[in-house]
């Protein structure tokens, strides 16, 4: 049995993450404004408060994060800031801030989705961020001390959200946030390190 | 003849991008603190003045940008943002802040590097930044309207670059300023778009 935390606990992806975890594991559920812990992801101090009270874990599950989308040609520069201060720092800002709290052998697992490989209308800023937690992932693995691991999952859109992302996404085949779930089940039973989980591609 | 402009065109790829560009087009050249025109282009205002200045182009160029190298094991937050708002957000605010100056038929050239996908040590925020500038054209090149393209240039280290950056690139073989130019040369007169021409790989 681990100690994981999972923070987006209280959204569609971190329920059925949880969910799938508690079967063998110690799970500590994070919301944003919800849950048994709260934290502002896109707050350092938050982070660093939400440790010291948790302590030490084995694991640390994001699936949080807001995004801008809308046309590029009236996008601005404060709307593109919105994916890069939320999805994107906020997870880094986790494993930045969490790192010493995380045992030997432990892993993170962060969330980007599949607008990062198939760009989509109105998606530049998805595209962007989801790329990004790619490209941290792949540098932090090889940086990461006492074994800890990282990886990212990917999923395509969530058959939960089709009815508010739907028509970005039409022609996507829609996977389940429980079979979504599974991947970050690989992420923290496994031992993968610096690998991107795509579902539903 | 196209009407260029470069911006980061005092630096040593930009200063190479000019000179290659020169032989058969107007370049206008953009520095950040000397060069026939400045701007910051981390600040969007600076970035819009600019182009009220010289007005419409035939393609933009940016060869600019810091990012922070440390170990990941202390980089803190705001040593993260340091890439993110400069390298990563300054060449973002030109897209969108110059989209309406460029011609039908421009295009866009921005510069990432050979981190984003051969990663090192200390790198973590050039990868993350790299792969974000590569998410960006990728999501941009299916939106910019009237035929405007947009690319991304990869180099590995500079030649040039040796003398400063040569320790994270050891058994990297560096290319000349010169060769890596050639790959811009492409983007602007070319006809492909959404792509990522690596060079030195």
């Amino acid at each position: 049995m681990k100690k994981i935390v999972v923070i987006g606990a209280t959204g569609t992806l971190g329920q059925a993450v949880v969910t799938a975890l508690k079967a063998r594991h110690q799970v500590i559920e994070v919301g944003a404004t919800r849950g048994q812990y709260r934290a502002d992801i896109t707050d350092v101090a938050s982070v660093e408060k939400l440790f010291g009270e948790i302590g030490n874990v084995d694991g640390v599950v994001t699936t949080t994060g807001k995004l801008h989308f809308g046309p590029l040609t009236e996008m601005t520069a404060d709307q593109f800031w919105v994916g890069l201060r939320d999805k994107l720092m906020g997870q880094i800002n986790v494993v930045l801030a969490a790192q010493r709290f995380v045992n030997d052998g432990g892993s993170f697992t962060l969330t980007s989705g599949i607008v990062g490989d198939e760009p989509i209308r109105d998606g530049a800023n998805a595209t962007t961020v989801n790329l990004a937690l790619e490209g941290f992932v792949r540098g932090a693995a090889i940086e990461l001390p006492r074994g800890i691991r990282i990886n990212l999952v990917s999923p395509t859109v969530l058959e939960e959200s089709m009815e508010s992302y739907g028509p970005y996404f039409r022609g996507f085949e829609p996977v389940s946030a429980a079979k979504s779930a599974m991947a970050f089940v690989r992420s923290v039973e496994g031992a993968q390190t610096g690998r991107v989980y795509r579902v539903g591609y």
